[in-house]
C-alpha cells in the first residue's frame, strides 16, 4: 500500500499516511486539532479545510454548500489523501483547546504505512537451536529481520550490548523478541534485544533554537503526537545570537563544552519534563532528529563553530552521520540513532531544510519565498525546479526577545491583537484563552501595525504623545502604548509596548525584507511575481498578512498569496523521525539549495537602512499600506 | 603491481608482498629469521628454504649443488615472489638466535603493497577554503580521502571525535593532516585527525588461547613484525578448560565479567609490555585483530557462553561485526577497529579459521589434515575443494599444563631432545639457548617418544622401575625419569617426567589421534591417503614427525608428509591486520567448513580408550613403530 506526505497549515505538522486515510484520521494523529464535534461522523460539518496543493478524494457530501465546493474547501472527515496534500486548516475549523502550542493532545491513531523510521521495535519469532543447529544466536536474530525489513537496510548488524542481551532473552522468551533497530544512513543496527511486546516505542522530534528549544514527543506506534515542550536554550546565558556564542565558544578555554553542556541541558529538560507527564521511560525513546541551524548543529555535538564567523564563512560540517545519544548526550536510549539534519552553509542550517521539506516548497510548481523567522531570518526561494537561499541577522526581536512584554508563543501569549481608535478599545486573543502573560510574535505584529494604522506611532516608530489615547503615556521616560490594563485581567502591570521595543521590531522586520527583497532582485524577480509567501517561525499559531505587510516585514503582495505555516522546523524533524523517505529528501534538498551570501552584496545594508521605516522609506513599495495611511499622513 | 601471500613454515608467519620481491626481504618483513651472514649478497649460500606451495622466480645461482637444486631448494635472497608461496625453513637456516618465539626482530622493511589494512594513517590534503568555499571541513576531509581509498570502502564517514579535532588540525596543519582509517566490515571510518606525518602506526595480531594469550606488534608502515609477547590467559584461575569457564561464568553473578575482565587483563599485559619496551603510544595501535575459539571469543566480548555447554551446543555468535577497542576494552586507539576472526561453530572457532587461511589450507590441491593443538585439539581436513573440521578435548598437556616440568615454548624451555641408553646421556636444546627450565609440548613428544623407543616406558605408559640407568627412580611415590640433572645447570631440582605426565600426555594425543581417525572413517578415507599432514600449536618452534608418530599422536604415514607450522593463529592474526583480502577470506573459509560433531559419533570415544597405549592398543595401525618397538618387546 502507498502512502503519501500530508502536511498541515498553520501548524505545520506533517506525517505520511496510507492512501485511503481522511484528513481528518491524518489530522488527530499528526496532533493537529480540527474542530468536529460528531467525531468524523459526516454530521457536524465542522471540520471544513482546504487543500493548496494536491487534491483529496471523497465527493463533497451535502454538508458543503455551493460556494464553499467552489473555494476548494473539503470536509476533513469525508475527503480521503490518495496524493501528497498540504492542507490548510482555517482559522474555524481548528479546535480552541488545542490552539496551546505546548498543549496535550490524544494520540486517536490512524498511522500511515510508514518507510522505514529512525528508530523501531520489531517483533523477531527466531529459529530454535532445536529446528535448526547450525546457527548462533545473532544469525538467529539477523536473518528473520533481514526477511522482514527487506530492502530496507543496505546491511544489518547488532551491537554488541544487545548481542550480550541476546542470548538470555531469547531463551527466557521462547525464542520470540523484540529487536530494536536504528537506522544509520541505511545500515541497520540492532542496538537493543527486549522480551516480546514489551514495551512501547517513540521517536522525538528536536527543534534546537538559537533561543527556543522545543522537543515533540512521536508514538512511533501510530505516527502520533504525544506531547510537545518549549524551553529557553540554556546557551542564552553566553549571549543571544550565534556570534556572540561562536565568541564565547572561541574566548574561554570551557566555552565550547559549556555551550554544548547549556543546549543539551535545555533538550533533556523538555524530554525529562514529557517522559514524567506521559510515564515513559528513557529507552522507550529509540530515535531522535534534531534539527538546527549551522551554528547550533556545530554546538550540540561539540564541534568548534569558529570559521563560520571567519572569512570565508566556513562551516566545520554540514551533514553529520547519524550518531548514538549517548555521542550526543540526549537522555533517551543510549544507543538510539540520532539524525541531524544537513545544513547548508554557515548561516543556512538543517532547520531550514526541515522547513523546506515540511513545506514541501521543493516539490511545488509555485514561486514560493519561504522565511523562517527565527533569531535568525532565512528565507529560501524557488520551486520544483530551483532553490535558492540566503540569511539575515534578524535578532530575536518576533520571538518576544528585546521587547519588553514581548514573549514566547506559549499559553498566555497575545498572539492576535486590533486597536480601534474611535473607542480606545483593544480587542485580543490568547494562546490558551488563558489571562494575558505578554505579547508573542504574531500578536507584536497586530500591535504595532494597529499603531501604525491609527496614527499612533509615525513611520519612524516613534508615538506621538498628542494621540488622543489614555494609552498613550510616558513610564520611566520611555513613551508607550498600553494594550491590556493590568487591573482589567488581575495582573500587577500593564501590558504595553514601548519606542524601545519598537525599535528592536523594526529592525528585525527590515532585516527581513531587506533580504527578501535582495534575493528578488539577484534573480531578477519581482515581489509581484513571487506566487505565495511561506512564513515560518515559532511566533504564534497564525500571522495576520495584513499587518505583516502594514508594518514591511513582509512584500506588498496581494494578501492570499501569504501563509502562515508555523515551526516547519520541528515538522520537518518529526517527518525526519518517521520515514527514511523525508531524510533522504532532506539531503537531496539540501544538496539543491543554492546557498546566497547577503554579506557580500552592497546593496543589502542600504535596503537594510532604507527599510528602518514603517512601512519603508519607500512608500512606492507598498502601495496597499500607502493608501491606509494617507488619512492620517 | 600485484601482491602475493607469502607463508613461512614452520613459523606460520604469513604476509601480502610486492610482485619481485626476494622471500629472504618477505622473511624479514614477516619476522621469519633466515641464516644469511651475508646479508642477502648472494654469497654465503646459508639462506636455503624450499617451497612446499607455489614455484618462486629467479634462477638457483651456483651456491647450491644440483641434488639441493633436485630437492627443490632455493636461497631466499634470489628466488623472488611472483605468486603466493608456502615457504618452508628447513632447520638448519633458522637463525639461531631468533628461534626465541617471544624475542625480538629488527624490521628491516620491504613492505608488499597491501590491501585495505585494517587499520591506516592516511596523509590528506585537504582543499582550503580560501580556494573552494562551498564545502565544510569534512567534506575537505573526505573528498580527497575517497579519492585516495578508491573503492576500498562501500562510504566513508567521519567519527564525532575525530570531527570535532578537525577544525583546529586542519588550520594549524596548513590543511595537511593525517587521517586515522579503519575498515569496519567494509565501511571506512575517520576515527582520528591528526598533524601531518605525526607518528607512526601498528597493528596488533592477538591469539586469545584458553591457556595463553600471545601478542604480536606489527609495524604497519613496513608490514613487519616487531615484537611479540605471550602470557597465561588469566581466566586460568577459573578452571583449566572452555567448559569450567562456561561454569564459571553460569554459577556466579559476576562470573560472565570476571572473566571478560582476566582476559582483557592478559591481552593488555602484553600491549604494555610491548609498547613500553618500544616507546610505541597506545593511540599509534590503530587496529587489532583477534583470534580465539568460540568460547574465548565469546568471553573477551562479555556474551554469555552457556548455551555451547547444553545440547545442542548452539554459539551466541559466530561472526562479530567489527568493533571498537573501547567496547572490547583493549588498550590501543580506543577508536581503533578490533576485528574478530569467524567462527565455524561451538567447538570450531576463529583460531582454526585463521589457522586454515595461514596455511593456504583452502588453496591446496592436495589432501591435508590440519590438527592445530592447543587446550581442545582441533582439526580441519579437506583441500581446495572442500573442508571439514572436528574438535576434541585435547587438555593443555602439550601446552605444559597437567605436566610436572611442561611449560609453555618460551625461552629456557627444552623443545627438542633424544635419549641414547647406551651411554644413559640425554642430549636437548632449550628455546633461546637459555638455561633449562622445564620442557615443552615438542619436547614432551620427543620425551614420550625416547623414553618409549629405548624401553624406560612401556606402551602402558608406565616407567620400568628395573631399567638399567640412573635417571629412573621413584620421588614422592611416584616413578619418573631424569633428564636434566639440576646440577649440572645450577638449577635446584631436576627436570624429569613422571607417570601422572606421561598419562596426560597419552589422554591428549589419544584425544587428537581419535578424532583424527573418526574424521578420516567419516569421509570414507584412510590416514595413508593423506598427503600432508600440517601441526600447528604453540607448543614450540618444531615438532620431530618421528617422535608424533612414535607416541602415536600423529597417524603413521611417510614423515615427509608432516609439517609443524607453529602459531598458525596468531600468524592468521597477522595476515587479518594487513589486509582485507585476509579478512574477507576468512568469512569465506569460515562459511566454506562444514562442522562434525565428534561427540555425536558413537565411536569415538572406543578409539580414544583405545589410543591409551603407545602408540596405540593396534600395533597394525603403526607399522613403523612397531618395527622399532620389537626389540625391546
Amino acid at each position: 500500500m502507498s502512502s503519501h506526505i500530508v502536511v498541515f497549515l498553520p501548524d505545520g505538522a506533517c506525517l505520511e499516511v496510507e492512501s485511503g486515510r481522511t484528513i481528518l484520521e491524518a489530522a488527530n494523529a499528526a496532533g493537529v486539532a480540527i474542530d468536529s464535534s460528531c467525531g468524523g461522523q459526516r454530521a457536524c460539518g465542522q471540520c471544513k479545510v482546504i487543500t493548496s496543493l494536491g487534491r483529496p478524494a471523497g465527493g463533497p457530501g451535502d454538508l458543503l454548500s455551493r460556494e464553499e465546493v467552489e473555494q476548494g474547501i473539503v470536509l476533513a472527515c469525508q475527503a480521503t489523501v490518495e496524493e501528497d496534500l498540504v492542507v490548510e486548516v482555517p482559522l474555524e475549523s481548528q479546535r480552541g483547546e488545542l490552539r496551546i502550542l505546548m498543549g496535550r493532545t490524544e494520540v486517536t491513531g490512524a498511522p500511515g504505512e510508514a518507510d522505514t523510521p529512525l528508530g523501531a521495535r520489531l517483533p523477531v519469532k527466531m529459529v530454535s537451536p532445536e529446528r535448526e543447529r547450525e546457527a548462533s544466536d545473532d544469525e538467529r536474530l539477523l536473518g528473520p529481520l533481514k526477511e522482514a525489513t527487506g530492502d530496507g537496510f543496505s546491511e544489518l548488524a547488532i551491537d554488541l550490548p544487545a548481542l550480550r542481551a541476546l542470548p538470555e532473552v531469547a531463551r527466557a522468551g521462547g525464542w520470540e523478541v523484540d529487536a530494536l533497530v536504528g537506522d544509520f544512513d541505511g545500515r541497520g543496527r540492532v542496538f537493543g534485544v527486549e522480551p516480546a511486546r514489551g514495551r512501547e516505542t517513540y521517536g522525538l522530534a528536536v527543534d534546537v533554537g538559537t533561543t527556543t528549544v522545543v522537543v515533540h514527543l512521536i508514538d512511533l506506534a501510530t505516527q502520533g503526537f504525544v506531547e510537545a515542550c518549549a524551553t529557553l536554550n540554556d546557551q542564552i546565558a553566553y549571549g543571544e545570537d550565534v556570534i556572540s556564542r561562536i565568541i564565547h565558544a572561541q574566548e574561554h578555554e570551557t566555552g565550547l563544552a559549556e555551550l554544548q553542556q547549556a543546549v543539551r541541558a535545555a533538550i533533556n529538560r523538555c524530554v525529562r519534563e514529557i517522559v514524567e507527564e506521559h510515564g515513559v521511560a528513557r529507552e522507550e525513546i529509540v530515535g531522535a532528529a534534531c534539527v538546527g541551524n549551522t551554528v547550533m548543529t556545530h554546538l550540540l555535538l561539540g564541534i568548534d563553530p569558529a570559521a563560520i564567523r571567519r572569512q570565508p564563512y566556513v562551516p566545520a560540517l554540514r551533514r553529520a552521520p547519524t550518531l548514538r545519544a549517548e555521542e550526543v548526550g540526549l537522555e533517551v536510549h543510549p544507543r538510539a540513532p540520532v539524525y541531524l539534519a544537513p545544513c547548508v552553509s554557515s548561516y543556512v542550517g538543517g532547520d531550514i531544510t526541515a522547513g523546506v521539506l515540511a513545506t514541501a516548497l521543493g516539490e511545488s510548481p509555485r514561486l514560493t519565498l519561504f522565511i523562517d523567522m527565527g533569531t535568525n531570518g532565512e528565507m529560501v526561494m524557488g520551486n520544483r525546479d530551483w532553490l535558492m537561499c540566503c540569511s539575515c541577522s534578524a535578532g530575536p526581536a518576533f520571538e518576544g526577545s528585546g521587547v519588553e512584554y514581548g514573549m514566547y508563543a506559549t499559553v498566555g501569549a497575545i498572539e492576535r491583537l486590533s486597536y480601534d481608535p474611535e473607542g480606545d478599545a483593544v480587542e485580543y486573543m490568547t494562546i490558551g484563552e488563558a489571562k494575558p502573560r505578554g505579547i508573542c510574535g504574531s500578536g507584536l505584529v497586530d500591535a504595532l501595525a494597529a499603531l501604525l494604522r491609527a496614527g499612533v506611532v509615525d513611520r519612524a516608530g516613534r508615538i506621538d504623545l498628542g494621540f488622543p489615547s489614555r494609552r498613550v503615556r510616558v513610564r520611566n521616560e520611555r513613551p508607550e502604548f498600553v494594550f491590556v490594563w493590568g487591573e482589567e485581567v488581575g495582573r500587577a502591570d500593564d501590558i504595553s509596548l514601548g519606542e524601545d521595543g519598537i525599535q528592536n521590531l523594526i529592525r528585525s522586520k527590515s532585516a527581513v525584507y531587506a533580504g527578501a527583497e535582495t534575493l528578488l532582485e539577484s534573480l531578477g524577480l519581482e515581489a509581484g511575481q513571487v506566487e505565495q509567501i511561506l512564513v515560518a517561525g515559532a511566533f504564534g499559531n497564525y500571522l495576520d498578512a495584513e499587518s505583516a505587510v502594514m508594518i514591511g516585514l513582509l512584500p506588498d503582495v496581494p494578501l492570499d498569496r501569504i501563509r502562515f505555516v508555523g515551526n516547519t522546523a520541528v515538522s520537518g524533524a518529526r517527518l525526519a523521525v518517521l520515514g527514511r523517505g523525508a531524510r533522504r529528501r532532506m539531503e537531496e534538498l539540501a544538496a539543491r539549495m543554492t546557498n546566497f551570501e547577503l554579506s557580500v552584496v552592497p546593496g543589502y545594508m542600504d535596503r537594510y537602512v532604507s527599510g528602518l521605516f514603517l512601512p519603508h522609506t519607500d512608500l512606492g513599495r507598498f502601495p496597499s499600506v500607502a493608501g491606509l495611511l494617507e488619512p492620517s499622513a
